[in-house]
Protein backbone atom coordinates (compact mmCIF):
# COMPACT_ATOMS: atom_id res chain seq x y z
CA UNK A 1 0.00 0.00 0.00
CA UNK A 2 0.97 3.35 -0.71
CA UNK A 3 1.13 5.37 1.96
CA UNK A 4 1.71 9.83 1.51
CA UNK A 5 4.38 10.88 3.06
CA UNK A 6 2.77 13.28 5.68
CA UNK A 7 0.67 9.81 7.12
CA UNK A 8 4.03 7.92 7.03
CA UNK A 9 5.47 11.16 8.78
CA UNK A 10 2.50 11.15 11.28
CA UNK A 11 2.35 7.55 12.02
CA UNK A 12 6.08 7.19 12.98
CA UNK A 13 5.53 10.18 15.36
CA UNK A 14 2.67 8.83 17.07
CA UNK A 15 4.66 6.76 19.40
CA UNK A 16 6.39 7.98 22.54
CA UNK A 17 9.91 5.74 22.15
CA UNK A 18 10.04 6.80 18.50
CA UNK A 19 9.51 10.37 19.49
CA UNK A 20 12.28 9.79 22.38
CA UNK A 21 14.92 8.86 19.72
CA UNK A 22 14.40 11.96 17.60
CA UNK A 23 14.69 13.54 20.80
CA UNK A 24 18.06 12.09 21.71
CA UNK A 25 19.33 12.46 18.22
CA UNK A 26 18.55 16.18 17.66
CA UNK A 27 21.28 16.26 20.11
CA UNK A 28 23.85 14.33 17.77
CA UNK A 29 24.10 10.65 15.77
CA UNK A 30 24.00 7.90 17.45
CA UNK A 31 24.48 3.83 17.20
CA UNK A 32 21.14 1.73 17.95
CA UNK A 33 23.25 0.78 21.64
CA UNK A 34 23.75 4.10 22.22
CA UNK A 35 19.88 4.77 21.54
CA UNK A 36 18.67 1.73 23.13
CA UNK A 37 20.71 3.00 26.56
CA UNK A 38 17.64 4.86 27.96
CA UNK A 39 15.16 2.27 27.52
CA UNK A 40 14.09 -0.77 28.80
CA UNK A 41 12.86 -2.27 25.52
CA UNK A 42 15.09 -4.70 23.49
CA UNK A 43 17.64 -3.67 20.83
CA UNK A 44 15.35 -6.01 18.34
CA UNK A 45 12.56 -3.55 19.48
CA UNK A 46 14.65 -0.33 18.92
CA UNK A 47 15.90 -1.37 15.74
CA UNK A 48 11.88 -1.80 14.90
CA UNK A 49 11.49 1.56 16.03
CA UNK A 50 14.46 2.84 13.79
CA UNK A 51 13.23 0.87 10.78
CA UNK A 52 10.06 2.89 10.80
CA UNK A 53 11.82 6.35 11.61
CA UNK A 54 13.70 5.50 8.48
CA UNK A 55 10.92 4.54 6.20
CA UNK A 56 9.44 7.91 6.96
CA UNK A 57 12.80 9.84 6.00
CA UNK A 58 12.99 11.21 10.09
CA UNK A 59 16.61 9.44 10.25
CA UNK A 60 19.22 8.07 8.05
CA UNK A 61 21.13 5.43 8.98
CA UNK A 62 24.87 5.28 8.11
CA UNK A 63 26.31 1.94 5.55
CA UNK A 64 28.71 0.36 8.39
CA UNK A 65 26.82 -2.66 8.98
CA UNK A 66 27.95 -3.09 12.16
CA UNK A 67 27.11 0.18 13.83
CA UNK A 68 25.07 1.82 11.98
CA UNK A 69 25.07 5.10 13.40
CA UNK A 70 21.49 6.96 12.86
CA UNK A 71 21.25 10.93 12.30
CA UNK A 72 18.10 13.19 12.29
CA UNK A 73 16.56 14.52 9.23
CA UNK A 74 14.37 17.06 9.96
CA UNK A 75 12.83 17.50 6.88
CA UNK A 76 9.50 15.12 6.91
CA UNK A 77 8.83 17.29 10.54
CA UNK A 78 9.42 20.76 8.38
CA UNK A 79 6.68 19.46 5.96
CA UNK A 80 4.62 18.19 8.83
CA UNK A 81 4.48 21.63 10.74
CA UNK A 82 3.32 23.49 7.62
CA UNK A 83 0.82 21.23 7.28
CA UNK A 84 -0.11 22.07 10.97
CA UNK A 85 0.43 25.34 10.37
CA UNK A 86 -2.44 25.70 8.05
CA UNK A 87 -4.60 25.35 11.09
CA UNK A 88 -2.65 27.89 13.49
CA UNK A 89 -5.59 30.66 13.03
CA UNK A 90 -7.68 28.20 15.15
CA UNK A 91 -5.64 28.92 18.18
CA UNK A 92 -4.20 32.09 17.40
CA UNK A 93 -7.96 32.69 16.85
CA UNK A 94 -9.51 32.02 20.23
CA UNK A 95 -6.27 34.23 21.77
CA UNK A 96 -8.08 37.13 19.18
CA UNK A 97 -11.33 36.67 20.56
CA UNK A 98 -10.43 36.51 24.09
CA UNK A 99 -8.30 39.43 23.67
CA UNK A 100 -11.36 41.36 21.71
CA UNK A 101 -13.16 40.24 24.86
CA UNK A 102 -10.67 42.02 27.53
CA UNK A 103 -10.50 44.97 25.94
CA UNK A 104 -14.30 45.57 25.77
CA UNK A 105 -14.35 44.90 29.32
CA UNK A 106 -11.68 47.55 29.71
CA UNK A 107 -13.20 49.84 27.58
CA UNK A 108 -16.80 49.36 29.33
CA UNK A 109 -14.68 50.18 32.95
CA UNK A 110 -13.48 53.24 31.66
CA UNK A 111 -16.13 54.55 29.95
CA UNK B 1 -4.19 0.36 26.12
CA UNK B 2 -3.45 4.16 27.44
CA UNK B 3 -1.84 5.97 24.49
CA UNK B 4 -0.80 9.22 25.49
CA UNK B 5 -2.07 12.58 23.94
CA UNK B 6 0.48 13.44 21.47
CA UNK B 7 0.67 9.78 20.29
CA UNK B 8 -3.08 9.66 19.61
CA UNK B 9 -3.32 13.51 17.49
CA UNK B 10 -0.18 11.96 15.36
CA UNK B 11 -1.80 8.89 14.51
CA UNK B 12 -5.48 10.45 13.75
CA UNK B 13 -3.62 12.58 11.43
CA UNK B 14 -1.88 9.94 9.80
CA UNK B 15 -4.23 9.28 7.15
CA UNK B 16 -5.24 11.26 4.72
CA UNK B 17 -9.36 11.48 5.21
CA UNK B 18 -9.01 12.49 8.31
CA UNK B 19 -6.78 15.31 7.22
CA UNK B 20 -9.06 16.35 3.97
CA UNK B 21 -12.10 15.98 7.11
CA UNK B 22 -10.27 18.73 9.57
CA UNK B 23 -9.69 20.66 6.44
CA UNK B 24 -13.33 20.72 5.51
CA UNK B 25 -14.18 21.66 9.65
CA UNK B 26 -12.02 24.50 9.11
CA UNK B 27 -14.79 26.07 7.35
CA UNK B 28 -17.24 25.29 9.72
CA UNK B 29 -19.13 22.20 11.59
CA UNK B 30 -21.08 19.73 9.21
CA UNK B 31 -22.93 16.28 9.71
CA UNK B 32 -21.97 12.97 8.50
CA UNK B 33 -23.71 13.38 5.75
CA UNK B 34 -21.86 16.55 4.89
CA UNK B 35 -18.87 15.33 5.32
CA UNK B 36 -19.15 12.11 3.52
CA UNK B 37 -20.43 13.95 0.06
CA UNK B 38 -16.38 14.58 -0.88
CA UNK B 39 -15.28 10.83 -0.52
CA UNK B 40 -15.78 7.71 -2.46
CA UNK B 41 -16.01 6.10 0.75
CA UNK B 42 -18.97 4.32 2.85
CA UNK B 43 -21.06 6.68 5.37
CA UNK B 44 -19.65 3.62 7.97
CA UNK B 45 -16.19 4.57 6.84
CA UNK B 46 -16.48 8.13 7.09
CA UNK B 47 -17.86 7.72 10.96
CA UNK B 48 -15.16 5.42 11.67
CA UNK B 49 -13.08 8.21 11.04
CA UNK B 50 -14.83 10.76 12.97
CA UNK B 51 -14.58 8.08 15.74
CA UNK B 52 -10.64 8.15 15.73
CA UNK B 53 -10.85 12.06 15.20
CA UNK B 54 -13.35 12.52 18.30
CA UNK B 55 -11.51 10.26 20.59
CA UNK B 56 -8.31 12.21 19.61
CA UNK B 57 -10.07 15.27 20.81
CA UNK B 58 -9.57 16.85 17.61
CA UNK B 59 -13.39 17.40 16.66
CA UNK B 60 -16.56 17.51 18.98
CA UNK B 61 -19.25 16.33 17.74
CA UNK B 62 -23.02 17.36 19.15
CA UNK B 63 -25.27 15.27 21.27
CA UNK B 64 -28.42 15.60 18.95
CA UNK B 65 -28.68 11.70 17.95
CA UNK B 66 -29.64 12.25 14.11
CA UNK B 67 -27.36 14.75 13.06
CA UNK B 68 -24.96 14.82 15.48
CA UNK B 69 -22.58 17.77 13.66
CA UNK B 70 -19.00 17.72 14.02
CA UNK B 71 -16.52 20.60 14.48
CA UNK B 72 -12.79 20.91 14.71
CA UNK B 73 -10.88 21.30 18.06
CA UNK B 74 -7.61 22.88 17.60
CA UNK B 75 -5.85 22.43 20.33
CA UNK B 76 -4.65 18.82 19.91
CA UNK B 77 -3.01 20.61 16.50
CA UNK B 78 -1.20 23.14 18.69
CA UNK B 79 0.26 20.40 21.16
CA UNK B 80 1.77 18.71 18.08
CA UNK B 81 2.41 22.20 16.44
CA UNK B 82 4.56 22.91 19.75
CA UNK B 83 6.14 19.36 20.11
CA UNK B 84 7.23 20.23 16.39
CA UNK B 85 8.48 23.24 16.54
CA UNK B 86 11.18 22.12 19.28
CA UNK B 87 12.84 20.46 15.38
CA UNK B 88 12.29 23.80 14.28
CA UNK B 89 16.42 24.70 14.85
CA UNK B 90 17.62 22.17 12.23
CA UNK B 91 15.09 23.12 9.58
CA UNK B 92 16.11 26.71 9.86
CA UNK B 93 19.50 26.14 11.08
CA UNK B 94 20.09 24.52 7.58
CA UNK B 95 18.74 27.35 6.46
CA UNK B 96 21.16 29.43 8.37
CA UNK B 97 24.31 26.97 7.05
CA UNK B 98 23.57 28.04 3.80
CA UNK B 99 23.79 31.42 4.32
CA UNK B 100 26.73 31.76 6.16
CA UNK B 101 28.11 29.01 3.22
CA UNK B 102 26.85 31.43 0.74
CA UNK B 103 28.29 34.21 2.82
CA UNK B 104 31.93 32.64 2.56
CA UNK B 105 31.90 32.17 -0.90
CA UNK B 106 30.89 35.87 -1.47
CA UNK B 107 33.63 37.05 0.98
CA UNK B 108 36.10 35.19 -1.01
CA UNK B 109 35.10 36.70 -4.44
CA UNK B 110 35.12 40.13 -3.28
CA UNK B 111 38.55 40.03 -1.24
Amino acid sequence: MAVDHLSSTFAALADPTRRAILARLATGEATVTELAEPFTISLPAISRHLKVLERSGLIVRGRAAQWRPSRLDARPLEEANEWLEHYSQFWEGSLDRLDDHLRRIQKGQTE
